[in-house]
C-alpha cells in the first residue's frame, strides 16, 4: 500500500426532499448568492421555482449566471465569475450536473482573481481562496458533488483539461435522487458509465497493493453492473436511481485512491478528445475507449484485468473481461465505436494529431505515438 | 436506501514515516500542546522521543497527562482536562490507541466547560467548542482515529457508554503501521475482531436496502479475515499491519452507515457490561457476544446473515455462517465464551442485574430479558 492522505470535507446530503434544508444552509454563508445552472430544463421541471423558494425563504439576494454548457467551456467561466466579481457574491450555488458543478468550482476560485481563468490550467496561477460553493445535483455521473476536481473545455488551445485542488470542494452537496428521474436514457446510460470508467481509472492506476480499496472498487462496479441495466428498464424508479447515484458519488470521492499515488487517467484523456473534436458525450467517449484500452493493455495489466474480471463477472480470463464490458456498455445503450457516436465523417488523422500534441494517456501506464495508432484501429 | 449525510472532516496520514510531519501540523494550531497518552510503553518503544522531537521543531510549549487506562475512565479525562484548561492549551495531542484517543475526544470538549465531563454522557450539557484534536494512532482497532465517537467506563454510575458529536472528530489522525509492529499477539487479535464487529453494527443497523453500503462492508471484513490470520502468523510484517490497520479505520469513519439511520450496538452494549464487570478486553467482548447474538437473531435476521455468510464465506447457510466466524475469532486467538476470558468465579446474575439496569441492547433490534437470559446462557 502507498501512503495516502485521506481528506474530504465536503457535507453531502442525500435522500428524498434533502432540498428542504438548502436555503438554511445557503443562508449560512451570506446573503449575496451566485445562482449557476446551464439549461433551461430546471425551469420547466419546477426545480427552478423549489430553489428560488428556498432562497426566498433565506432573505437572499440572487445573482444568476445560465446556459452553462455540457462539456463547459472556460469563457462561460470567465463571464460568471465577472457577475460574481462585479456583485462581492457570498457564496455560489450550482444546480445542475457535471458541467454546471466543475463550471462552479473554477468560478469560485476565479472570483477572487482579476485574471482569465485557464491560468489554474495551465498552472501560470495558484487560487489562494474560493467563494464557498454549494450544489445541487441533477445527474448522477461524474461525482464532482464530492471531490476537488473539475473539468473544462477551451477551443483555443483545443484542450479539454482537468484542474483539482482543496480550495473547491463543494462545502454541501444535495442529492436527491428524485431529481435524477426525469434524465433520459441517454445520459443515464452514460452516467453509469461514467461510474464505471472513475473506478477503473483509479484500479488502473499507481499503486497495485491496496487490496481493500480494490474491494470497494469491485463492489462499485458489481453495484453499477447489477443495477444499470434495472434502472435502464425503469428511468423513474426512486430506489434504482439512488443506487445509481450513490455508487457515481463513491466512484469518485478519494475512497477509490486510498493506498495509490494516482489513478491512470489515460483513458479520460484520449476520451476528452473525442468530445473535444466530435462533441461525444463524456459518458459515452469513455465506453468508446475503455474496452479498446484493455485490449491493448491486455499483456501488460493482464493480472489486474483478470482479477477485476473475476471479482465482477466471475471470470478470471481476460479477453472474455473485455468482451463482459464492451457488452454490458452496449446493452446498457452506449457506444462502444466512435462510429456509433458520431455522425459524418471522422477524421482519425485529426485524433492522433491532438492525442500527440496533448500528450494523452502518459501519466502512469503511458502509451506511444502507436499504441495511439493502435487504440485508433481499436475504436473505429 | 434511508436518507443520510456524510461528512467526515478529518485529515488521516497513513503510511510510512507519515509522523514526519507531525510537528509542523501540530504548529499550524498553536504552541500549547496537552500531549495525552496512557502507558509508559510509547517511551520504551521510541515513540516518545519522535514525538517530543517533532513538537520541539514546531517550538511547542508541551504540558503532559498520561497514565490513560485501557477501558479509560471519566475521572482521567476530568484530571487532564484540568491540566489543560489551567495552561489554556490551543491543541490536544493524543498518541496513543483508543482509549488515550477517545479519552483526549472528550477532554478536547471538557476544556472549554467547568464542569465534569459525564454530563456530556448523560445529556445534562451539550459541547459549545473543542480544543483541536490531533491523533497518533498505535494501536488499530477501533477506527476512533476517524470518526465523531468516544467511549468512557463510569465506575459510579456501572456504566461503560458511548458518546458522539462532530466537535470530537480528529483534526489529523497520524497512522504510521510500523508503530502498530510491537502490538502483542492478543491485541492483535482483538484489533480485528473489534473491526469486524463494527462493520457488523452497521450491517445489522437500521436501513437493509444500502446494498453498495452492504458491499463495502462485506469488503472490510473479507479483508480482515483473508489478511487477519496472515498477519496472526507474522506480527511485523508491515503490509499485512497496513492492511489491517486500513480496514479498522475504513470500519467506522462513516461509510458503513451510508444509507442506514443507525447501527444496532447491541452487541457493543452487552460487552461494555463484561468489560465493565470483568476488565475483558473491548475486542475479546465482541468476539465472545457476537455469535451469541447472531444465534439469538437466526430467525429475524435469517435473512441478513445468510447474505452475509454468502458474500464473506461463500455459505448462505446461517448456522454455517455462525459457525464459521466463532472458527475464525478463535483461530486468531479471541475467546469466544466468557469462561475463556475470566478466570475466577463469574456472576452471571450480576452480568443479567447490568443488563437491565444499562437497558442493554435495546437499539435498533430490541432484545427482552428473556432474551438477556438467553445470551448469557449462549455466552456461558
Amino acid at each position: 500500500m502507498e501512503n495516502f492522505t485521506a481528506y474530504n470535507p465536503t457535507s453531502l446530503h442525500f435522500g428524498r426532499n434533502v432540498l428542504s434544508q438548502l436555503g438554511a444552509t445557503v443562508g449560512r454563508f451570506g446573503k449575496k448568492v451566485l445562482l449557476v445552472y446551464g439549461k433551461q430544463s430546471i425551469k420547466s421541471s419546477g426545480l427552478y421555482d423549489t430553489i428560488r423558494q428556498q432562497l426566498n425563504q433565506a432573505g437572499a439576494e440572487v445573482y444568476e449566471y445560465s446556459g452553462i454548457r455540457s462539456n463547459p467551456v472556460v469563457e462561460d467561466v470567465d463571464a460568471a465569475a465577472a457577475v460574481g466579481r462585479e456583485h462581492s457574491v457570498d457564496v455560489i450555488l450550482a444546480v445542475g450536473g457535471g458541467s454546471v458543478i466543475d463550471s462552479a468550482k473554477i468560478i469560485s476560485i476565479a472570483i477572487p482573481v482579476e485574471a482569465p481563468a485557464w491560468g489554474f490550467f495551465e498552472r501560470r496561477m495558484m487560487p489562494r481562496t474560493a467563494v464557498p460553493l454549494i450544489a445541487v445535483l441533477t445527474l448522477a455521473a461524474t461525482g464532482t458533488e464530492m471531490n476537488q476536481f473539475a473539468v473544462l473545455t477551451n477551443h483555443k488551445t483545443e484542450n479539454k483539461s482537468g484542474y483539482g485542488s482543496p480550495l473547491i470542494y463543494p462545502k454541501h452537496s444535495f442529492l436527491d435522487p428524485q431529481l435524477t428521474t426525469t434524465v433520459p436514457a441517454g445520459y443515464t446510460a452514460y452516467g453509469i458509465a461514467d461510474l464505471i470508467a472513475h473506478s477503473l481509472e483509479a484500479y488502473f492506476g499507481k499503486g497495485e497493493d491496496a487490496s481493500l480499496t480494490d474491494r470497494f472498487i469491485f463492489a462499485i462496479i458489481r453495484e453499477a453492473v447489477e443495477y444499470g441495466p434495472a434502472l435502464m428498464k425503469d428511468l423513474t424508479d426512486y430506489k434504482l436511481r439512488a443506487k445509481i447515484m450513490f455508487a457515481a458519488t463513491m466512484a469518485l470521492n478519494g475512497m477509490t485512491m486510498y493506498g495509490r499515488t494516482s489513478g491512470d487517467w489515460g483513458v479520460h484523456s484520449i476520451g476528452h478528445i473525442l468530445s473535444f473534436l466530435y462533441d461525444v458525450p463524456h459518458g459515452a467517449s469513455l465506453t468508446i475507449v475503455y474496452p479498446a484500452w484493455m485490449e491493448l493493455q491486455r499483456e501488460n495489466l493482464g493480472h489486474r484485468i483478470s482479477l477485476l474480471g473475476e471479482s465482477v463477472f466471475g471470470t478470471p480470463d481476460v479477453d472474455t473481461t473485455i468482451s463482459r464490458f464492451r457488452d454490458f456498455f452496449s446493452s446498457i445503450g452506449c457506444p462502444v465505436r466512435l462510429s456509433e457516436a458520431v455522425t459524418g465523417n471522422i477524421d482519425y488523422n485529426e485524433i492522433l494529431r491532438i492525442m500527440i500534441q496533448n500528450k494523452a494517456a502518459t501519466f502512469v501506464h503511458k502509451l506511444s505515438h502507436d499504441d495511439y495508432q493502435r487504440i485508433i484501429e481499436l475504436i473505429k
